[in-house]
């Protein structure tokens, strides 16, 4: 059982929460707190081993916090997750493999391309794609099909795993804090689009890739999580497309893995990440 | 004020010691716990904004532990160090850098040198050298002149920064996990001498450091910190000294940094490390 | 065309060699090349442009270098692999993926269990699959059945992808520098059994892989590429054979990149890799 | 012996400065040539064991290159340097414990600070320092002031070791890819001021630190080298400056050893580094 704890911060919280879940007869296997002293905010994740009536627990939790905490309390069962691409499979692939073998921490509703290209991938895990084409089309028309789809499906996120079409506001605000962006640069260098190039032209001796939620300041929105690899002289530009991918791979992973596993909170357009 | 506390764990733990400290009407800054469940044993790192009757405090801490807990309130003032070396300038120039300017997090007493080569070094920087030469002396009769050094000062720790003498476990069982090690591969491998030579002959990719207490076998220690960097075939033995002794003095820095901190917890021969 | 030479050193080979290929007409595209000033051995790997005669070009270059030396041009199409796995699918689905898309730098033939958990995964991209079970066998009627199934196939290397069985002398020896394991370690260090085990216990706070070429000398052989990441007193056993997981699939692929594009000469157990 | 060469690339120029070097009975230890296809710009660094008549072997190579080709022999002795600071001392430090044991790689001919914190430290190794105020001056006049001092002593390069001034184009052009400066995060990534304070706010897991030529386009200059540490939701702004020296410190040395081992070229605002 995890229980999620957002608030403002105030003397003797650890304690008070600590109590109540001891109260409650429950022993705490795992405990991390964090407090933003500049925005007065207090973070905790709790894991704990047994389990009880949760309603009750979360009213007494509720009790000993300031207004305005926001608690969950046994984020239920397994994450469900719809993956929207374009046509590179890398980051894909890794969460199909992942998923087939029950590692991913979340069960894939079915995939969502704006080309189909990877229909073939897809169909090998017996994974439901389907193509959405973006081209001739509105915007809007163009992610009302892509509603359509996703309603189909329950879903806590939307993971765009190298989706390379830009989302609306309106789409954006129908799934707030729960959109994953995997991009391909050490944000905020290289903003927009065709960063290994401008990274090749600038000459930089690092490339990176981040993870984050999606917000509609494009890729502004809350770093989940980063990672570099070193680069030289003798890389091209698709030479750096191709170590890239796999730092992309790997970040995107990570992130998933934290997320699925309730470690990350967001405040501020930052987030707490408890590894 | 800092609070360390090592002990079996317990249903209730956290919160009976958030419980005490709360009632004492001190506010927690921070607060690391971790249990190891394999080994039972619970360890905490409590920081709390105001002060009180510290051994009042400590009583009432102790009250809610199990029996057998070791805690420690306030470890007093900043901590108080001697070094030892050889030759090797790279690592002590660091500490004596990093005491100058007041960032070390604790205060050099004084060096001990079994060669001479580093006395310049920390006369410019009054610091106060002695030579204890071994050389056709017992290790007894000289492990005794490194204790009448030693003595003349205050010390919570010994740093070994590239000390290339064995010390015998009658000279370590005076200082119990309180000598630091710098041990110039990433252990276990290359256990013993020569680990560059070791580490070139046997063609490896990456070379190391390690920070570790000092025990009476040799090199097995508990570990502090590690790191490494990659190293090529274009590396002889010679550029592999050179590069390791970057991550030697960066290893040992971090370590000490950790130490002084007041963040390392010691059991079974490994450490928890509240970073 | 790729052009790799080995040979001992003497004065003005790179003159001697380039002098070579720029009177058959060719372009050099990049040349790179390494002395082994210790072993007096000379290492070359040369991209050329244009192609022409091969054989004839291959006797200049041999007319110019010291006897003994080993040349190899253009060394052929695409490396055909077989893979051996046992039950563990991180590696051998990242190569799978990599082979599917083409881009793995090589093709693999087939892959061969000594369990049949991984079949479903190679049916999936209509990869042969060949159980050869070792229980109840002698290790001889073992690694006869191996090859059985091996000499159906082309094949340039045989890749374990945590295939966890120690093979026979008489068998590596077949396969001279031709077989890759990759080693759930930073070898040296936890050589044979269970090395996340030996890691845990021994408090270490990096973990890593090793691929290397598979000699005799259990786990001695030549070493292609390392890589580790960062564990801490948290980490369970099985947390660091999941985080290892990464790390491993990391490395081999790398490794194997390496391979592919004919980057790596062995010599004195020691590989050079010109990445 | 070590022969720089920079000139647009055509066929056969290894070959041909191969040949001129062994007609020269110069034996070849090391040679390294890179070329950007994009560019049809060609690299090479050689260090040869024998020496001889300079002006000759210069005037047999220039033969074999293209019009407008750069070479350099033997680029003198140690290149000597003036090291300009404000107020911090981790950077300044790490270069003066390098010069007093001549590690460096280069002779540093004294100190120009715009205040005079760091003065205590370079009379302890004997380091002229100067104290050159910015306070109540003119740009023009602040920076005839330091021209005054700089003049003073022969010099390779300046190295801005955290001096927090912008120096004027017309400063900046007196010494062309001649002034190193080391900033405080991983460009372009927050240019300008504060980064740490800007990556703070941007929840950034990742800080850096990139040392590169002063250039007129601030923050701009070629990158000689990057490096980066993680950092999470615990880090302060002050918590990101103090882990963000440790790495400023390194990128910087490592810089400044490939620059004065002439492996560094410059072309497009890029650069070529030799490791």
């Amino acid at each position: 059982m995890i229980i999620l704890i957002q608030c403002n911060d105030k003397i003797g919280l650890v304690a008070a929460i600590a109590g109540v879940i001891t109260q409650n007869k429950l022993n705490i296997i795992s405990m991390r707190e964090h407090v933003d002293k500049q925005a007065n905010r207090f973070f905790a994740r709790i894991v704990s081993e047994q389990y009880s009536d949760v309603s009750l627990l979360l009213k007494d939790i509720q009790s000993v916090l300031p207004e305005g905490a926001v608690i969950s309390i046994n984020p239920g069962p397994e994450k469900k997750i719809i993956v929207l691409v374009t046509k590179e499979y890398h980051c894909l692939s890794d969460i199909l493999v992942r998923n087939h073998f029950k590692t991913l921490g979340a069960s894939v509703q079915c995939v969502i391309g704006n080309h189909d290209v990877l229909k073939d991938i897809c169909e090998r895990f017996g994974m439901p794609f389907y193509v959405v084409n973006h081209e001739n089309k509105s915007n809007g028309i163009f992610e009302s099909a892509l509603l359509e789809v996703i309603n189909k499906y329950p879903h806590d996120y939307l993971v765009l795993a190298k989706f390379m079409r830009i989302l609306s506001p309106k789409f954006v605000e129908l799934f707030p804090l729960r959109i994953v962006n995997i991009h391909h640069s050490f944000l905020p260098a290289f903003i927009g689009a065709n960063p290994y190039k401008q990274a090749y032209i600038r000459g930089v001796k690092l490339i990176g890739a981040t993870a984050h939620f999606v917000t509609n300041d494009l890729d502004e929105g809350p770093i989940i999580d980063q990672k570099i690899i070193p680069v030289n002289h003798t890389y091209t530009t698709e030479d750096m497309v191709n170590a890239g991918k796999e730092v992309e791979k790997s970040v995107l992973a990570k992130s998933l893995k934290m997320l699925f596993e309730d470690r990350v909170f967001v405040y501020n357009n930052k987030t707490v990440v408890f590894e």
